[in-house]
């Protein structure tokens, strides 16, 4: 039988590509997404749509709500900075304890699907200012998420944080994905895109998707809006 | 000015306790709960209308639905067990991965509110068989937690996290509380009550909660079921 692996899956560039690598390391993947308040709903309905046109066996939307706790530009009134993307600081739109909470979900289901393996698009290059994005971060998660489930305790298997696109530039994430047929116009990044959809080609995250396929010499196959 | 404290409480007897251990420590307790699609959700009513009386400055519910993931006898199908508790084994009543969700939630608000201590009622006596009560489990989410948050990152402290009651006796907690001052009679603990809220009396919760009282030599004041 196939090897089962929870993929947290937004829809964006990245946790598309990381279930790409999923399914082509031979995983049966099952996509995680989360409706936590955050102001770019459109990314849900991307994940909706495209998940299982993605390779994902199931598709798990888990909802509860960020804003009650505040914090952060993406679920609060916090305006999405377009000015570029700063070096050296924990930016805005860093939302308190957001991927130890989208993991600790990943591993209830992994322990109840009887999977290993967790993976998550995170990326310590593009993100260095996220303290939940470094490699510190997930192998400490790791080492937690052993102890805390059945799997460490009865030692049926050790529970793998598995991170693919840590170490890798925009550019290389994306000509791994298009290597392994994934088609870019099916996934969306923007931190706050227009009522259609459209990307606003400004934010911290529409920057770095854009400067990599400008690397990569392509053009981005996704709607920008206009002017 | 007074050091904030998120201290997760259910209303029950244990984390009823820590609130009140976190107060006469000098914190300033938050409260917070979860309604996560548990069988026993009167235990939500009694956190909802005893957190601020029980000294909360305030008091989260945060939302969302682990029956989704299955795998528990609190949030499925599965019998809660009645016959006494069993040594040596995982309960079928553990919820994959709860406390890590439930801590993970805690440190996103603590991070928000500029807490840098969280308090948790885990006991590694009574719940021997749940990996994520044991000293281990927390050491390790104290570890990543402080590798996930602006607070590690940027030294603006240490986050702790706290667990008063872990190697207490149910006799030495209530001891404690009542030394505090708590109303045991405003807690709960059945993981199967009744509608009118009457504990059963067989559960693992009920057997440990009742053993407690008869060994500190008191009656419990809550209700039990008849016959």
């Amino acid at each position: 039988m196939q090897k089962k692996a929870v993929v947290l899956y937004s829809g964006g560039l990245d946790s598309t590509t990381c279930l790409a690598i999923a399914r082509d390391e031979g995983y049966a993947p099952y996509a995680m997404s989360f409706s936590y308040g955050q102001r770019h709903r459109q990314e849900l309905e991307v994940a909706r749509r495209n998940a299982r046109p993605m390779g994902a066996l199931d598709h798990l939307v888990v909802e509860f709500d960020l804003r009650t706790m505040g914090g952060s530009a993406l679920t609060s009134e916090i305006e999405v900075p377009k000015g570029g993307v700063e070096e050296d600081q924990i930016p805005v739109t860093y939302v308190p304890a957001r991927n130890t909470i989208f993991l600790s979900f990943a591993l209830g289901w992994a322990e109840t699907l009887g999977a290993f393996d967790i993976f998550i698009g995170v990326n310590a290059l593009d993100y260095s200012g996220y303290p939940d994005c470094r490699p510190e971060f997930i192998a400490a998660f790791e080492t937690m998420a052993n102890l805390a489930t059945k799997a460490g305790v009865e030692g049926e298997g050790c529970l793998k944080i598995r991170t693919p696109l840590i170490s890798l530039s925009k550019a290389e994430i994306i000509r791994k994905g298009l290597s392994l047929g994934v088609d870019y116009g099916l996934t969306h990044s923007c931190y706050d895109p227009a009522e259609d959809g459209a990307a606003c080609g400004l934010c911290d995250s529409c920057r770095l998707r854009l400067k990599g396929f400008a690397e990569v010499g392509l053009a981005d196959p996704i709607r920008y809006r206009q002017g």
